[in-house]
């Protein structure tokens, strides 16, 4: 019979998606370049031509059975070890490719994470704001996400919260940082004083508690910030990575999860991934783009236009008034909103073809999230629109 | 901690991998040209010359943001359009983009649909011989798979045994025809006989039986065999497919779920797979590789060898007295074993560098599967090695 518990999650619409197509909608009256539509956090920069020349070249010189052979469900052994070097040189870490797990995107790095180390019961916690995905990410391996509550005055830790809910039922903390949708980026010493904590529990529980990373921003940090490897600084640490926005390629399905070597049965992990991948559907990604991803590593889009929006953006709105934390990365930044009702002020916005996400959808009230990954010009022509909407409202 | 059930998961050794792991060796002592590794089940030809000359294309001139931007989990409308289109054209269907949900491969649409239509503690039936990792794909999801005994007559269905197991708590019966490791199809008078009997247990029961019809080998079928469309016969099917085998393109992880557009709930089934993709990775397939596939869809590799390859194979094989059902399609070939104990069997041929895997992991005993997707020149060399095989051993 149908599976009640999927059919229920058909009623369920996401804000983002209800105003992204609000956004497309109003775009077919007006045309779309006079919507500020800033719901949807999609790369606005194309992939490095690198990859393109590189797809295009073994496209054309590779054996095809060998271009498009099965990848062992880890991933490819040769781009999991340059995987592990890129990082190792980047970060200073001692990964190998045994270390390395390629996944389907984030979202398939943390579908795996997740399941090698909380069981049906046990407790995830992550901090608001969070990305909404994370809730049926978690939930539906079985494991319980539990939120703790927003540091709203700079969206760092709310430590006090976050040490009373890390009871001994919760067997790993998800984080994001570079952080959608606030934009902020965990300092040192916000990340060591979260390993601090989650060592000291592990002691007092005596079990394992991990970290799972979530990295999908972690190239895109402005000038000046101060952005840590989480995984430095703890052990139990999976780090879930994405190359959607780093290369401009989220349709493509590419990531991994990287597994700190020092941690609990860190030679065995990737290879549980691999028995983990036989019952969600063997989606290692594919071949072809494994093999062109591991040829551009370090490189990235032109991300720089993230900061200039970022900039142009910030300025305006605190001119304006609005309470902001200026991000530290990302392609989001997340004011508070000019009222209590972060709801009823992205109706208002909507009015002036200002598209907006309220907030709590992030698991806190009272702000909303501008992706401003979209072309600096349209930005530009938005403050308009911004300075209309405060004055004839507030 | 470190999740038990997937590190218990790491213990077992796949036969086919361990016999696949012992070819390359040998390889590198006698030159892999001499092993006569029937073992894995690898496509042999390339995929069509169109298929790469659209991917060039596409990279050469689409928008690299279009190209490689967000799918929607469901996949591409316009792919989804095209497959359900194809689909009706050859199979006298009905089905629309929205009974289409794009996937990993087969494996990616058989976790979808068993998710749909069985909760935990469900049984799943499938048929011996069947492909192995049929039990992890189903027990994983938390149903549970059994299995129906051989019809070893023929490697169509075992009737009586069947209705003896489906029980009320069987939600879905799972097929494979053209069948890995058989090569046997089911004949229109089987698949009408298995409609009729899963109607009638419907009725009684009073709920749906889905058929979930994995068909990775649909293209891969012999002259003049009768090769039913299964969804054709009951209105409750799901119908998994994969390019892996018919485009040889095994790596890229493509498939999908096709709904029957008159199974119950047939409008929501695919929306129902995309919320399921949140919680096992949003693992939909690679944009670039949807977009290429949907201007494939009615072409195939030339899949023409491996038909040479079982003439000659099957020739000589009952020439030299073997028991064997001749194969209706796929690569595979699956002869009774000059002794009980197949395992012993196949130890015995490796020492004559035939590469042979032993029935007993597909769910029957006796006998061993030929997978002769290598080259006909190979083959044809392999025939002095049988004949050695049998004259000195039986």
């Amino acid at each position: 019979m149908i599976v009640q518990k999927y059919k229920d999650m058909l009623q369920g619409k996401s804000v983002i998606r209800q105003l992204s197509e609000f956004a497309t909608a109003r775009g077919q009256e007006i045309g779309y370049e006079n919507v500020f539509d800033f719901s949807l956090g999609n790369p606005s920069v194309p992939v490095p031509q690198e990859f393109t020349d590189v797809m295009i070249r073994m496209l054309q010189e590779k054996n095809p059975m060998e271009l498009h052979g099965y990848s062992q469900s880890l991933g490819i052994p040769s781009v999991r070890d340059k995987v592990a070097a890129s990082l190792n040189k980047r970060f200073g870490m001692n990964y190998t490719g045994n270390h390395i797990f390629m996944s389907t995107g984030a979202a398939g790095a943390i579908a795996h994470a997740v399941r090698c180390v909380a069981q049906p019961g046990d407790e995830v916690l992550t901090f608001a704001p969070h990305f909404p995905e994370y809730a049926p990410y978690i939930n539906l391996t079985g494991a319980v996400l539990k939120v703790v509550p927003a540091d709203t005055e700079n969206f760092q830790i709310n430590f006090e919260a976050f040490e009373e809910m890390l009871s001994e039922k919760v067997m790993a903390v998800l984080i994001n940082t570079p952080n959608n949708p606030s934009g902020m980026v965990y300092s040192t010493e916000t990340v060591k004083e979260l390993a601090r904590i989650m060592e000291e529990k592990q002691k007092q529980y005596g079990h394992d508690i991990f970290l799972i990373s979530d990295e999908p921003y972690r190239e895109i940090v402005f000038a000046g910030v101060d952005a840590p490897y989480p995984s430095k600084f703890y052990d139990n640490s999976l780090s879930c990575y994405s190359f959607s926005k780093s290369l401009s390629l989220p349709g493509e399905r590419i990531g991994y999860v990287a597994v700190n070597p020092k941690c609990t049965d860190a030679d065995i992990i990737s290879v549980m991934c691999s028995q983990i991948s036989r019952g969600t559907g063997h989606n290692c990604p594919p071949s072809i783009i494994q093999l062109a991803v591991a040829e551009v590593l370090d490189l990235t889009a032109d991300l720089s236009v993230y900061e200039t929006n970022m900039n142009i953006l910030y300025k305006e709105l605190t001119d304006l008034g609005f309470e902001c934390v200026r991000p530290g990365g990302t392609f989001y930044m997340f004011p508070k909103s000019p009222e209590s009702d972060a709801i009823a002020f992205s109706e208002k916005a909507k009015k002036y073809d200002l598209i907006l996400v309220p907030s709590d959808s992030f698991g806190v009230k009272g702000y909303f999230r501008i992706a401003y990954c979209i072309d600096t010009e349209k930005v530009e022509r938005s403050l308009e629109a911004f300075r209309r909407l405060m004055k004839e409202n507030y």
